[in-house]
């Protein structure tokens, strides 16, 4: 195995394992929004903001992975 | 193994794994929308409209690795 | 190993992770459904709809991996 | 390792992946189901049906990996 | 490992791994009918129906399995 | 390795991960009915009929494994 | 690997894997017992007869895999 | 790998793994027990007689395994 | 692989395994006694000694697999 | 595998893994900030600020890994 | 691999997997040890005595493989 | 594989590993200082200069293993 | 693979699984002990001696597998 | 694989895998701090001060993986 193979096998694995904790935590984060707005919808607009804010955070976590992958794309030629 | 059997390997199982989080993260948070109407249900227009945002979001973890998936089915010929 | 195996040993398994993860989060959010239901019986329309619009956002994160599965059984030849 | 062998390796797993994770999903679903009728059962007609809905949803998930399987049997003659 | 092994090593596989899935669903929906009843004896009838309607659900996914295996058996020849 | 040694490796193991997920599942609902007793202890007679009938469903996962394992057991003669 | 060798491997495993599961049900079960009848010391009996019907109904699981491993080990003879 | 080598490897393995699952269980059981006395101290006879019974039950378990070690053991001469 | 090496190899790990379970097991087991102490004080004579009853039997359960390892490390000679 | 390739299989995987824990983690975060808000709106500022400082230095975790990633395709130039 | 080299890669093993599991096992009895003199702080010299004797008996199963690594070690020579 | 590919293969990982650990850990810590912020606002002062001290306690783990990627690094020339 | 090989493998990750359950362990003890004064400020000092008391029992864990890893490397010589 | 390679491959994985539990933990106390800060802020200064002893006894679990790891790295010179 050479090194454009490992690298070939490794980056677009990292994509999905960090998009399959990303899911899993940005659910947290949407459902605890829904929960709160259920409690008190007239905050909906704050809550709905602040959710938007978390949830760019996260998406940034898989957003580096996708940086880590296509760098590797581009190297692979 | 060459470069292209290790993304031809790894990008399919990529869009798996992703999808596998993002299934119980969405999961986890349409049951909060649902629990939500179940205790306010004149909120449940509000509820609806910040589901589908934070469902959108959790999707879109799952379309970066169908990215990944096409960006390599397309280099593979 | 060549691509084509590459991609007939990855293609099928990411479908029935992305069904394993789906069919845990749709039961989660079916059990939202049914709790809420429970708890408010006139609200069941409302709740009904948008557990449909939820199962569906579920759903087609599964779809994403059929695509994936056809695309690469077309390519197969 | 030849195409054929790979995809007779992995497309019945796949249909026991899918299966396991809609079985605990099923399992969650059918319990909240239970649960509710055991605090209205005066509700339990409303709450049969969308279990069943709910239920037809979960199992379609399964269906979509019997599909692979068939039509991988079919490519495999 | 040619294409009978292939599929003579993952059916039976995919038979117990959706019996194990299947069964801690069932065990779930069945402790939440024995509680449900445990609440209310009165509606045992209508939670019993429920309960086998919904355990037949659940075992239809294993069955799917069993299809699976017997489809490859009879190909095994 | 050819197609016996295959089922030879497959089939039991099978039957032992069945029994793992059904022992569980089957202890959730001992539990859940002891403890339904436990809280009204006039309805025992309907809660261990009731039990019982849910524990022949789980077993019943457990037998189609066994099944699967005496079939090909006879097979490979 | 020849098919004893296969019988071998598999045969054993699988009754330390179902003694696992059924071991971790068994101890729900028993916890279930004696919490009930620490809430209702009086309806010992009762519990204790339904404990042991449920315990039998879990032991069986792993004596499947016992009769697996027996007429395994008298096919190696 | 021949019969004598596979049945050496899964056998002590398998008493292990019975060990571990039953372990856990064990420890369930007991602090139901435990607990139970702490909030009936009086009825702490009728609680241990009951843990034993269960104990004895899970035991059993592991009992099974060490059988299936010692017949392999007396096998391997 | 010969038959000295693959006992060698299982029965080791067999006691490190059964340990791993029971020290979960026993953890449980004796925070449950000391929370029962932390509730009813005066009764702590009761506790310990249904606790030491216990333990008794869960570590009987990591002795069985000494059991296994010493009468494997005797064969080895 | 030389130490080239050797670092192309970990570098890549390790940002995916540490973006996984860290998904979650701030997922557990966004989800505690939003309940907090959702009980105390009128706080929403404190809360916002110190969530940021939070994800902030959960990001930073993630971050450390893509320093490991650039610092390893530096060198494998 | 001979006897030897399979003794000296599981026995070392096999203490590192008991102290993980007697490690989490003793945090969950001091943890519960803490709670208990948090809510009666006059019984803390009792709940410190029963502490230690249950830590001495989750230490002992850590001390078992300890045993058997200097067994296998003397044996080592 | 000689000491060189080792040490790049471990050194990288070990790093994901600890950011995933730490971010779930950190995570957890901000969740409960959000928290316990919505729950008395006028203590936030207090709480966030505890929660940086905590978080810088965690970070200081993963730079732990940014230490050994590095030296590892320098070594590897 | 020989001894010397085998050791080395096995006795330094030893220390780090042990390490991973004691300090998952630690942690639970010492958020035990937090949330007691939390309860319960003017018992600090009883329960802070509790805790370092029961800290150097899980301490001791990860030393048994420290000593393992010390007799292990002074015989690598 | 030579005692050198063994060693290179074990060590720093096994700082990782410390500093994974370790950061658990360490969340675990941390969050368990800060919550009862939030319930009792004028108990912070004790509790801050028990957090850091607390903190101390985890940080020194992945110290003693370093210390593995330095004492490695200068053998492998």
């Amino acid at each position: 195995m050479d090194i454009g193979t490992a690298l070939a096998l490794s980056a677009p694995l990292s994509v999905g394992i960090a998009a399959f904790g990303c899911g899993i935590g940005l659910g947290l984060a949407v459902k605890g929004a829904l929960e709160a707005i259920g409690r008190q919808p007239e905050a909906s607009g704050k809550i709905l903001t602040n959710m938007i804010i978390g949830a760019a955070l996260i998406e940034s976590l898989t957003i580096y992975t996708l940086i880590v992958f296509f760098s590797v794309l581009s190297r692979l030629g």
